[in-house]
């Protein structure tokens, strides 16, 4: 089964906007053993869109296009698909019920532009959009499967992995190799040691393949195999993965598709431990992230963001005399806001971070990328120093990162190194 | 001059890396007045990639191919280009003196693979590399102009920005028409009402264009406008604008590439204001985003994720029986958690949020979606009730951007209304 991703709009063509739904796409599709062997972007123009239907049609098995279903004049898919297909649009009962129904929940009157996003190809199946107002479509024709999806991220990310892509596992049938693979989220050991530790990789893979994904939170390292039944590929996989995890274990917090923040609150959420923190220099984003969690208000009791030393003083009962000894940005400083949070908030662990963010550094001759991060629980209080970069954004995600990753060796009792 | 981008490489298709380098290319011609008509990516592939050069031969005039040309096995865009242009391949002096430098300043022995890299095809003008070994190609067939560069971004871009950029534009000539863009974003309007709003376009645009690209934040507006000079376009371009302005003036937070946050933090710095945040259900991710911005600690004294209810009562001093009667997602609890914040921390205003994130409710019978936001300064307090979705993260996402809405809306006097 060739798949073909057909992405249309002008802020694609102009740079303007990422093409994150393709590669949302092409990784699910591949995952499911259908390959994506073309991906094309087209303007929000009649011509270029119905010959990329018609170069599709004639050589994949399957097109799945996104965007051109909104409201608005240059919103033109729903046209294209009516003509090129030579169909017409009927209103659909159901579609129109969704439509209404996200109206009144916003407590907004349907306008006549809205009604007709109800209105369906005639040869379609209708896709439902449970996040928003336009629909999908699935059509077939000479044996060649053509999908519309709208282009807004959220609404097609859930309409594919809920809709579309079932259907399509179906449709792919039985494959003759099966192709597994498993990904393994590493964060606080960089991207040549991890290499380097791994040491001879034909030996370690045996027949296997691996790449190595570095980003700001940490190298991914995604391991393939390939056997001719399921069993043999996952037990190649996992002899695979016993070797990996007895050489660098420890840095592995999960091979799953979840975030450190969601491990993390699944540990505190099991052992029934509550946390609260303290930021200077992550302005919040630890707080974010431990509350982007689902059911987060079963752990998360609070957060102050001590920006001001004034804060810290206050909020966090820190010492004025060791902020002015040693400096906002220090080991004792971070040790004794984990300390004041835990206290004042009165939860199992409190956590702290301070440091420098950059780009520019604060009025003291420490450098940028100066992290210090502090944690406490009943049995002990200990900070560790880090050197992050120069770009401030960056420098907030590996902070949060960091302070994530010390606190699941907390919970689990591994040693943090660096 | 119709410019198709080809860019080669099996980790675009399997959805592993985002294809950022078409979107620098694209924005860069766009930006110089010659049109993107299509993006195609391709695999790893002989076929594919052949076959991608014919349909572009055919149908574009320019085709600026990346990826493919590197040392390891499945870089195979040279052979590619030997084969289909029917040339050769000949060791290139100046190409392969390069490639000796860069190894010896990084204290390498050049390899066999690595002076294969001097081989270009004997049809072309090969363009040099400066941050790398891989050269570009710059091949001319029939009036077709054709161009291959290296995947690496940095290498791409600095290749693209010196030499290919600057030949197009003096292939282009001079363009009979000159058209110009400006993108207002705006956000409190769903795309419909903006729509909707602006009335008739033909009058409203006078022959330039309007594209609404939306998303959680809002809407941004595209406005294009081509003439003959570069004056008349601009002109175009404020006429436009003044009428855009007229109508939804207020919604518009800026009309440059920054985030809402940015422009906040300009107000809060120009006027010498000073804010802290009360954060509940945005779980300090309004804290996060305005404390990305440098220098933010001139503006930013502190803010608190009052999670638990305690925290509410202990560091926001709100009143425990307000909490009983109206629940802790509120119109009164807003209203005193923004009150508490300013107080509590001395500032010139406090803002303050209090929701249902979802994807579950609270044990009350309060919707999910349902969200408060409240804002005090020295002559007013006020809040605001909003209705957002289902999807926990990007309600979050919606109510710090309403929030840092109001507060523009605060700073600036504008009255706010959704």
């Amino acid at each position: 089964m060739k798949a073909q991703i057909i992405s249309i709009g002008d802020e694609l063509l102009i740079g303007k906007t990422l093409n994150t739904n393709a590669a949302f796409i092409g990784n699910l599709l591949t995952e499911n053993q259908i390959n994506v062997t073309k991906i094309s972007v087209v303007g929000d123009d009649e011509q270029s869109i119905k010959d990329a239907f018609e170069y599709s049609s004639k050589n994949f098995d399957v097109a799945i296009v996104t965007g051109g279903l909104g409201p608005t004049h240059d919103d033109i898919t729903m046209k294209c698909i009516k003509e090129f297909f030579e169909t017409e649009l009927i209103e659909n009962e159901k579609i129109l019920e969704n439509i209404k129904s996200i109206f009144a929940r916003r407590g907004r009157e349907v306008t006549d532009i809205n009604k007709e996003q109800a209105l369906v190809p005639k040869c379609s199946e209708p896709i439902p959009n449970i996040m928003g107002t336009a629909p999908g479509s699935w059509i077939e024709k000479d044996g060649w499967i053509f999908i519309s999806m709208p282009g807004v991220p959220s609404e097609m990310e859930m309409m594919f992995s809920k809709y579309v892509l079932p259907k399509l596992i179906e449709r792919r049938g039985e494959v003759a190799d099966i192709t597994k693979s498993k990904t393994f989220s590493t964060t606080g050991i960089p991207e040549s040691t991890l290499f380097e530790k791994l040491g001879d990789l034909t030996t370690l893979l045996n027949g296997g393949k691996v790449a190595f994904l570095p980003n700001q939170f940490g190298v991914k390292v995604r391991v393939n195999a390939t056997a001719a039944t399921n069993e043999e590929a996952d037990n190649k996989i996992t002899e695979i993965e016993q070797r990996i995890r007895t050489i660098v274990g420890r840095y592995i917090y999960t091979c799953k598709e979840e975030t450190l923040e969601e491990v993390v609150a699944r540990l505190l959420t099991d052992r029934g431990l509550t946390i609260a923190t303290a930021e200077s220099c992550t302005g919040g984003a630890l707080a974010n992230r431990l509350t982007n969690i689902s059911g987060s208000s079963i752990f998360f009791n609070r957060g102050v963001v001590t920006y001001s030393n004034g804060a810290k003083v206050e909020l966090l009962r820190v010492d004025e005399d060791m902020i002015d000894k040693h400096g906002a940005v220090s080991i004792e400083v971070a040790r004794q806001m984990a300390e004041g949070i835990r206290s004042t908030s009165g939860t199992d662990i409190g956590i702290a971070t301070t440091g420098i963010m950059g780009p520019k550094s604060d009025f003291s001759d420490k450098p940028v990328g100066l992290v210090y991060i502090g944690i406490c629980d009943e049995n002990m209080v200990t900070a560790k120093e880090f050197r992050f970069g120069e770009n401030r954004l960056l420098n907030k995600d590996r902070t949060s990162q960091a302070a994530l990753e010390m606190l699941r060796r907390c919970i689990l009792g591994i040693e943090y190194d660096q």
